[in-house]
């Protein structure tokens, strides 16, 4: 009987691993580093070598593992194909046909770390329940995750779900790491909070909490919580421009749910709540009402999503 | 052997029907009349009336059709019920059901008319080869239809492809049918070209083409193929909102193609060119080189559709 899943999420310095119940309880997690030397060429004997020795461990049999998925820091193509993976130091490899001959024919899948997340979220987090989810993660920068009936869009070019890089001011002068200008990512993303407010600040502007010590985006929503009238701005602005880009997003995907992960999103529901405001404000009549939830699996989002990966 | 298939288009006056072998070919099709009074209530009646003339008439038996789809204008959850139709006069109504019942049994699917002919387009028009499909239907309004994985993507509250209305002027004026303002269809629809060259020649311009007879979209781009400085102003600017619209769906879906269809279509290549041109010069590095295609069916992609419908 197939009970067991085991899910990989591979970063650029370690190795995220997981046991689980093919039901979604984790059995046990457990972390390997990553070899990048030698174009990573060790990474997958690495970690055929953990996951021989966890099955030894807990005495499972092979014949109880129903597949192994895999999440990687870049682009995966629809034949399991990673083209580049710079952070690994990969080229051209099929990770999932790899991992199965080391594993001696144990299934496995392989998909984009950020796609992978939204994939866990659905099945295990703040989308449980849901079969269509977009999953926006607020950290350095933005990133994002489709899913359609339970499936990852991870699109034609690797790009399904890249929303960081919709464009939502043509006017702006900056540009964004992607080459390109007025990105959201510049605007909702740890890095582009930080942005908005120390402009804010650099204005004139009533005494505020932010004015003290370094800012950055907890600094603007702690103030925020205090209602610092300064920190209302900078909060206002950030919500109303990612809202309407969510607006947008609803008119393509239509989503049950939208689901707000990654560091930025610890500001808890006060950062949900902005967001929200100006998502129902500009949102088109039938997408109204779409749920907003924050993500709940944290830095385990991607293996719950490897593991989904496998179950289908 | 299941070699045939029903597609079912219908429409507020019309049903187009189609028969199809199920490798792609039309082998006859034909329209009747939608009767809306009371409710719609005989429109089901009358298909299958006509569905099962067609049967007899051309010696095929019940046996060898794989199925009926069915193309409708309004929404259609995933359980295939139709919550309401208001130009075919129905409420909450199963309609897979319904024609499966009316037809002893014979597989019935339905679907949103735009959805279904941005399939058809997929299976056998500007999209063939392709299973990531963006349709954008220029033509009253803006109409669109996502296919992910030879899939319609519908959406959770039947919303999927309703790209019309993404929000790309926040700074309109004028209102959209839809209540908000600053909807693409405001801009690339047949009204919304006709709207950017009244206001366009409302100011002063060099003498035009288009300064004798009235201006409606067909007009102008007959204009901008003689290089017609007021129509070269106004394509350019339709070209530059709609290519940058595209680029930020692409950021969503990331489809192997846009198909482009509906009545403003017909300009061809040179709108064609214009849109590409503003997409290729937006887009996401990953997606620059996203193919562009005409639409090839016409009025005959929702047929198609529906046929690819049942075929899974």
């Amino acid at each position: 009987m197939k009970k067991y899943g085991f899910g990989v999420d591979i970063g650029g310095t370690t190795c995220k691993i997981g046991l689980f119940h093919t039901t979604g309880e984790i059995v046990e997690k457990w972390e390997i580093p990553t070899n990048t030397q030698e174009q990573g060429k060790n990474i997958l004997t690495d970690i055929a070598a953990s996951l021989n020795q966890k099955l030894s461990q807990n005495s499972i049999n092979r014949e109880e593992i129903e597949g192994i998925g895999i999440g990687l820091p870049g682009p995966v193509r629809a034949d399991g194909v990673v083209p580049v993976c710079v952070n690994l130091g990969w080229k051209e490899i099929n990770v999932s046909q790899e991992m199965q001959k080391l594993m001696e024919g144990i299934r496995t899948e392989a998909g984009n770390d950020a796609n992978v997340a939204a994939l866990g979220e659905m099945w295990q987090g703040g989308g449980k329940g849901c079969k269509n989810v977009v999953m926006v993660t607020l950290g350095t920068g933005v990133g994002g995750g489709i899913i359609i009936d339970e499936k990852i869009v991870s699109g034609s070019n690797g790009a399904g779900g890249e929303i960081g890089h919709i464009t939502v001011n043509p006017h702006e002068a900056i540009s964004c790491n992607c080459g390109r200008k007025g990105c959201l990512e510049q605007y909702a993303s740890a890095t582009g909070i930080t942005r908005l407010a120390n402009e804010y600040l650099a204005k004139e502007h009533q005494k505020s909490l932010l004015d003290e010590g370094e800012v950055s985006a907890k600094s603007v929503f702690d103030a925020y919580k205090q209602k610092d009238a300064a920190a209302e701005e900078i909060v206002e602005k950030f919500a109303r421009i990612l809202g309407n880009a969510l607006s947008n997003i609803a008119c393509v995907a239509d989503p049950e749910v939208f689901v707000i992960g990654g560091g930025v999103s610890k500001a808890g529901k006060p950062l949900l709540d902005a967001v929200e405001k100006y998502y129902r404000k500009a949102a088109f009549s039938s997408c109204k009402d779409t749920r907003f939830a924050l993500a709940s699996l944290g830095n385990d989002a991607g293996i719950y999503g490897c593991v989904k990966l496998i179950l289908e």
